[in-house]
């Protein structure tokens, strides 16, 4: 199941290395997954409440973010699992995550160390506005 | 292709039955949209930066909800436009929108109007926290 999991000298990433580790059956019972097994993730900072980023998770990515302390996605583009900040540095801790009434999102909140976007921009929405008529009460 | 917009009296909502209008080219080809035609759309609170919901958005919906002030989804489920707040009232009038790096996920930021959540919560998350171990700098 975790074939695809780097190596690391931290106790806490072993979690993602034990090949017997499930979600927990309410949890999983409670997913509602796409036709490709995922569920959107919502990114979010902690403390500031920026939106980061969006990711996709499959059982065993929400397994190993709950369990590791360290945000892991799912890529659709690579098929493969996704521990954020590997290779970039850019590491999400996890502060929390909550499952929506409906069981098709996450929000994940996070400590974001550095940049959340590969661009470099802090969030994958930085200077990516669209123009809009905007609504507004009355 | 608005065959199931709602009549409404405001003028604001009219652009949403105009059956010519489509989106702008630069923004339907920047979309990566999944295999249903959706792509993400984030729903955040524009001046607590509250996450609210997460819904989904086909061309049409983007379109609606970026002209008409009001916030316009595609339900997955009932496979029809919900403009949010038509039979609830909880009404998000659009402040921005915005779509991330590679095209999958929108962020909507919106002022919303009583509970987002349709079982009467402020928003989709609250309340529903799953027990992760956290992580942490150091």
């Amino acid at each position: 199941m975790s074939e695809q999991s780097t190596p690391s000298p931290t106790p806490a990433a072993e979690a993602a290395s034990d090949p017997a580790a499930t979600l927990p059956q309410e949890i999983s019972s409670a997913l509602k997954r796409d036709p490709a097994g995922l569920v959107a993730a919502i990114v979010q900072q902690h403390d500031t409440n920026e939106v980061l980023m969006l990711g996709w998770m499959d059982d065993e990515a929400l397994r190993r973010t709950m369990t590791t302390g360290r945000v892991t996605f799912y890529s659709r583009s690579r098929q493969e699992y996704w521990r954020k900040g590997d290779t970039s540095g850019h590491v999400q801790f996890v502060k929390s995550v909550a499952l929506d009434c409906d069981g098709d999102a996450l929000l994940v909140r996070v400590d974001q160390v550095g940049a959340a976007c590969h661009t470099g921009t802090r969030t994958c929405f930085d200077g990516r506005e669209l123009t809009v008529v905007a609504g507004n009460r009355d």
